[in-house]
């Protein structure tokens, strides 16, 4: 079928469908708390039918997910700032983290997320691959560089320097343990660099 | 009422009871799951009725907390090793966290908690009052040994300090992203010492 034809193209079709899923997912989330989320809601909000939504998500994580990166625009051309000052790079970011982190807006559906996440090793590798992947590999990119320009040890362990900085974060934002603030984003930092001094 | 009479002690058969529901609750989590647990559950398992569970308990998730703490006999008496040398010590600590972590009977009624206390600000600060903050305590206790011996820095700040040591055993534990190794083990407390150097 040419386009231009008055039959509906199917594919449009399908990706206003998959769109309207995930905006609905992303507004009952905010609305309802994703508890009370169900895929009957999502259907109803997006005017779908039910099997519309299990024809493409096995779950209401799966739908969580792809409407959380369809938010982020996905992972393509993420990468950190480089002045050549490791340390201030590092501190913008983690400041940036931080803020995002203690936004109730950002942090609600990516607390559900978690959950899911924890519970499902399923989605969680579709998480890592999707997202958590293509990010870290992202920021071990601005590491290597700073290997490079001999600010961190050349044979540091990049994938525990990233925990060293992120873990913390995370657990204080999942247990609501202390507060985050830009203070506790620097400090971060400055033990990482430390620790992973040449 | 003095005791040796023939009336029961409403105090004893209250602890039964008590005893019973945590028990009930522990059994039930390694058999069902915690999504699957319920009150009605525990309380059919108990022996009690579901009143008896929620005249001392607020949720299944405060059940659960009591379940655990039961297990591990409170905080009372905590102490790390100390032999002196902060980095055997600190190494031996961790090495046992994580095979903890690793250990399926350990971890499914932790998980679940966890799960709980993320979406639950009330229980998380009666997990921090009961357990988290009372273990803490006993883990800056054998810093702070370490810091009059001048092995660690004297203005470090102890309470991050526990972030970088468990925050990533945790993350990497409650999202799956990889292996728990005593080498894993052995590198925190690597990094730890070299970012708290006096």
């Amino acid at each position: 079928m040419s386009s231009g034809t008055r039959h509906p193209d199917p594919t449009r079709r399908s990706e206003r469908s998959r769109q309207a899923v995930l905006r609905a997912a992303r507004e009952l989330i905010a609305e309802v708390g994703y508890a009370k989320l169900s895929i009957e809601g999502i259907a109803a909000r997006a005017g779908v039918g039910k099997q519309t939504i299990y024809r493409w998500w096995r779950s209401k994580g799966a739908v969580v997910l792809d409407a959380i990166l369809a938010l982020s625009q996905g992972a393509d051309g993420i990468a950190l700032p480089d002045t050549g000052d490791i340390e201030a790079d590092l501190k913008a970011v983690m400041r940036a983290t931080v803020a995002e982190f203690a936004d109730p807006a950002f942090e609600a559906p990516i607390r559900a997320l978690n959950m899911e996440i924890a519970i499902d090793p399923e989605l969680a590798a579709q998480y890592r691959e999707k997202l958590a992947g293509p990010v870290d590999e992202a920021k071990k990119e601005r590491l290597r560089a700073a290997q490079r320009a001999g600010q961190l040890a050349a044979d540091a362990d990049l994938d525990l320097a990233l925990e060293l900085l992120y873990a913390p974060v995370y657990q204080r934002w999942l247990l609501r343990t202390a507060p985050l603030t830009p203070e506790y984003a620097d400090a971060l930092v400055d033990h990482l660099l430390k620790a992973l001094r040449p």
